[in-house]
């Protein structure tokens, strides 16, 4: 029999995911805002707490909710430490809360108290009983105010704010608990914001000699350069070796040529699998040397995870029963019918030995752990169990809570969610094939406001080597700096795959989202410094990032009415409201266009009709508006988007007759 | 560690109340879809199923699902018995159908499908393995001929539609449960379908002599014109003894005169409480008399519960544990200050004796259930704890699953859904203070399209003897047609307080929406026949709900465009599709208002520019119309709304030449 002397109901806690089955994510810094319906029968006040704890708490942390409307209540808590986190919320009814409102009830109908001041004497001596020390004091004092002699002393402590602090302390007679103890996920601030450069180390060597397969040590001789655009981490595809049988040739041809390096998604080969390095790179000492001067330069070094094999591998001769087979006996290779991919043979996860499986492929991660890998972009994680991914990066997150991994699952929207519940950090989205300011609002807003909000971190790439998106194609130079602020600004997370991407390299495969003598086939130094490159943008845009809080983060976006279909406006204002940022981008790669912009005066503690000074950090031009309604025009040949700043000590009134 | 070859994922079945914690409501008849995410990695074609079964079926029967947009799947089944069902998904990688799949585009692509033959051949030999009988033989000599030596054969098989037929039952290798097994809580048909009259019996003796207390045998009496007028629930304000002890006057005056008869919720005296009946009224046989006599009119007698004592109720003598004191004593009267209720004790459902106090109210239920009792109305369910109600309704229908339990709190919304959450079979709600087109759009909408669908059933009352609104106060006659209409057209469940309301009352004290001189305090004998009554008009109305299937449930509402605020129109179309109804209400009781309707014709099986027969029920007139849209036109004075139906046999397109 359920206890009948519980009679708060707590219900509908959020966020929650699932009915609490996952945990909701937030990385270190972050904070969590619970609300939840509460409410009882009859007219009693009530008092509500979120409960907090991080793990080895012995204790929840309490912080008061606050009601807002239709019984729904609310309070925050802070992540503080990269700890899994547990809340809940309790809640009950506050008899001397609702006593003193009666009170006050009485007195302002005149009417006779002597009875209430008796009762109310009663609750301070029941409190008192379970008091301790001075508050036990303290009460035991009140209770004999309230029914002593003297009718204005009694009622002045019936209402002192004092007693009614000490009570507050002592009124959780009956307490409902929420049933559940629901967890937060908490991942390293990177998981937040950072800023991606996708490169392949074999075209690292240097352009203008005669082509030759790039290393590691070649490597080493770009990273200061990476590392002046402003990036933080390193992305490389597999460095493994590289299968031969069924090699791929240049542009995906299906049979290779003397000298064709092969794809690097082609895992394994005499020389090794996924634990080994390819040998032209170097070898794991050259790549720990690596890791260690791009970290020496803020440069995370991120490597890609793709659990399938050359029929080379080592693991096919040593598991074969971790493949299918076909009726012939043969290993089934990867097909999608009718095309056939047999350069790589998957694994079989419904195998038999599917726990060896599982367990090899974590001791894989925990291996690249070892070499002080902390980030994994995951290759096509949507053609592996769901439940592979969530027990693998739950394994690993466990002995290292600071790793990071980064779902590439270009697929349909429920599993790329599901993934991301499963326990990937952060996300490919979306974004790279949506355009227009109707296609970039509706989807923000999913992401922004909808579920998603508390378990898919977004990660913007405008390019990648396996997309050249249209716009990319079509639209030039100015369509690549519009997609780039898009992706800086709207997203914390984003990243390129360069340089194809800050050379503007447009040349795609007729017909096809694949560039032309694409990377993925061949080696391809190229000279970095041609005229028209977005370096120094990338730069300075990076730059801006780094320096405004509000950009650093995604949850904070909010779109504003800019009236032309072409220009799309969002403003981000950090949580201390000390920076705000407003971005305005021409989605027009080919005509100036130019649209009023409404901001949102009040949010940015401005007033209408009182100047003040925005600062467009793109440009490093300097405007005085007078009010929220404005005019921005952006010619894509000059500059196609604008990142203004209003800095809070300009916002202040007191700063404004310098302009007037 | 969980099971590596469950690969598709079942998430967010629907429908569900707070995670399953509370179960979805049904009636028979009716029946439950249900949708969920489904997917799993890579390319593989699923097979999924709706799992069903009732209380005491050892299996569950399975129903394929359907896939719609998104991954989202849909399938749904029957409530045939008055027992709680339960329901389910599963879901697995079909790997025949994927083979067939892959097997037409290898087909297409003109590639050599031996080796895909040998593979199906695989498939079926070792789907044999897990048949039996005829099955069994056919699949092995499918498997044979697939591998056999004549391609065309092979090929014919490997594409027939018998083998895919029987591999469909031999699919599921590795089938995913979603985790929870979720309960339809089933009730009557009523509970869906119901007419309410109530009726104060002491008000019962013939009008015309010295006003007298009515009796049960008076009652008698009524029975034929209460069934008459379409009514198949009759309901009692409650029929205990009334106390003494500051027994309130008429007008609810805190003092009473001599001859008063008091509150009829102020329950309980010397003749007994909440199992005895007023003296005055009658006894128990004479009780169970009167409920035979209806039931033999097709009229159910509900009883109203109000779980409160008088200070002369015999358990403030027995129980006085059950009730809170004061400082000086005394018993705690009920009080909401600066107001008092000195004539009612509320229980103390925080005391220590809960158990035998809910124990208590558990056996009035089922002491009342005895007398031959289904229907209770429970009179301010939101003053006792919610923990409570869950727990009695489901101890009285686990006993009784045949009753209904209409919860009467007009209170906040969360509470509101909180009490038919916890298993109140219907509610009333705030339709009586929704008189504009949007608030009663707006409400009909939250009701019928969102989560409270799966667990509120409204019951619509335009009156109450608590409650006569400003709408009835100022409208007139027409005010009291166009919301009897509203009631008993948007809502499958609606009820009346009579014979205020046919008679058109509307008299309140100055400044309230109580009554003048309220039945609550006085005997109130009537006549019933005085001009302008609306008792043909309700008999006709209640006679064409009881003829349209259409009108029988809620949940098919679907408002039509009306252009004008003043006007308000709806469909409703039977699940059978045979029945079509659509209401056109004016809500300007003091002016004629008319407006262009939009029909959905498509959803009608009509064709713009074909002539149809429509035929308003209300006022027994036909129109013939030629599209979608027509306009409307009420004159309050005359008729302020109109039911009209489209029988389907009429809307054929052969029966339209009649009349061309």
């Amino acid at each position: 029999m359920i206890d009948g002397t519980k009679r708060v109901m707590i219900e509908n806690v959020a966020p929650q995911i699932a009915c609490g089955e996952y945990p909701i994510k937030r990385a270190v810094g972050e904070s969590v805002r619970i609300s939840a319906d509460i409410y009882a029968d009859g007219h009693d006040e009530l008092r509500a707490f979120l409960l907090h704890r991080k793990e080895g708490d012995a204790f929840f942390h309490e912080t008061p909710m606050i009601p807002l409307e239709n019984d729904r209540w609310t309070a925050e808590f802070q992540i503080l430490e990269m700890v899994p986190y547990y809340y809940g919320v309790k809640a009950w009814v506050d008899r001397f809360k609702t006593w003193s409102r009666d009170m006050s009830g009485r007195i302002r109908a005149g009417q006779n108290i002597s009875a209430a001041l008796a009762e109310g004497a009663r609750l301070v001596g029941e409190a008192a009983t379970r008091a301790s020390g001075a508050d036990r004091e303290s009460l035991l004092r009140s209770a004999a105010t309230l029914e002593g002699t003297d009718p204005e002393e009694a009622l002045s402590e019936a209402l002192s704010s004092s007693l009614a602090e000490i009570m507050a302390k002592y009124g959780d007679l009956f307490p409902s608990r929420y049933e559940k103890e629901l967890m937060v996920l908490v991942d390293p601030p990177r998981a937040l914001f950072s800023t991606w450069y996708e490169f392949f180390p074999r075209s690292a060597a240097s352009f203008g000699s005669r082509p030759r397969h790039g290393t590691f040590r070649d490597m080493e001789k770009l990273l200061p350069e990476i590392a002046r655009m402003g990036f933080d981490v390193l992305y490389f595809p597999p460095i493994h070796p590289i299968g031969e049988t069924h090699r791929k040739g240049k542009n995906n041809e299906p049979r290779c040529e003397a000298g064709d390096v092969g794809s690097p998604w082609a895992i394994g080969s005499e020389s090794g699998g996924h634990k080994a390095v390819h040998p032209e790179l170097g070898n794991l000492e050259e790549f720990r040397h690596l890791c260690a001067e791009a970290e020496n330069l803020g440069l995370e070094i991120a490597l890609d995870m793709a659990f399938q094999c050359s029929p080379d591998h080592p693991y096919v001769r040593e598991h074969p029963e971790w493949f299918r087979r076909r009726a012939d006996g043969s290993i089934q290779y990867a097909e999608n019918p009718p095309k056939k991919y047999e350069d790589i043979y998957p694994f079989d996860f419904e195998c038999e030995a599917w726990r060896e499986l599982w367990e090899e492929l974590r001791s894989v991660f925990l291996f690249w752990v070892e070499q002080g890998v902390r980030i994994f972009r995951v290759d096509n994680p949507h053609t592996k169990p769901v439940p592979f991914w969530r027990w693998v990066i739950s394994e690993v997150k466990q002995r290292h809570p600071e790793t990071i991994f980064l779902a590439e699952a270009f697929t349909r929207p429920k599993m790329m969610y599901g993934l991301a519940k499963a326990g990937f950090t952060q996300s490919y989205t979306y974004f790279t094939w949506r355009n227009t300011k109707k296609e970039l609002t509706n989807y923000m807003t999913e992401l922004v406001e909808e579920a998603p909000r508390d378990y898919f971190r977004p990660n913007f790439w405008p390019n990648t080597p396996d997309i050249l998106p249209e716009f990319l194609q079509f639209g030039g130079r100015p369509a690549f700096i519009m997609r780039l602020v898009l992706a800086a600004t709207l997203s914390s997370n984003y990243g390129i795959y360069g340089p194809a991407f800050e050379l503007c390299e447009n040349e795609a495969r007729v017909g096809s989202e694949e560039y032309l003598n694409s990377e993925k086939y061949e080696i391809r130094p190229r000279n970095w410094n041609i005229e028209g490159n977005l370096k120094d943008f990338i730069a300075r845009l990076n730059g801006i990032r780094r320096n405004n809080s509000a950009l650093q983060t995604t949850w904070n976006l909010r779109f504003i009415k800019a009236e032309n279909d072409f220009v799309i406006a969002y403003v981000k204002v950090s949580r201390d409201t000390e920076n705000a940022v407003f971005t305005v981008v021409n989605l027009d790669p080919y005509n100036t266009q130019g649209a009023w912009i409404t901001l949102p005066l009040e949010e940015l503690e401005l007033k209408e009709g009182r100047p003040f000074l925005i600062h467009d950090l793109l440009g490093d031009d300097k405007f005085i508006w007078h009010g929220g309604r404005n005019y921005v025009e952006l010619n894509p040949r000059v500059l196609p988007a604008r990142i203004f700043t209003l800095k809070k000590d300009l916002r202040k009134e007191t700063d404004f007759d310098y302009f007037m």
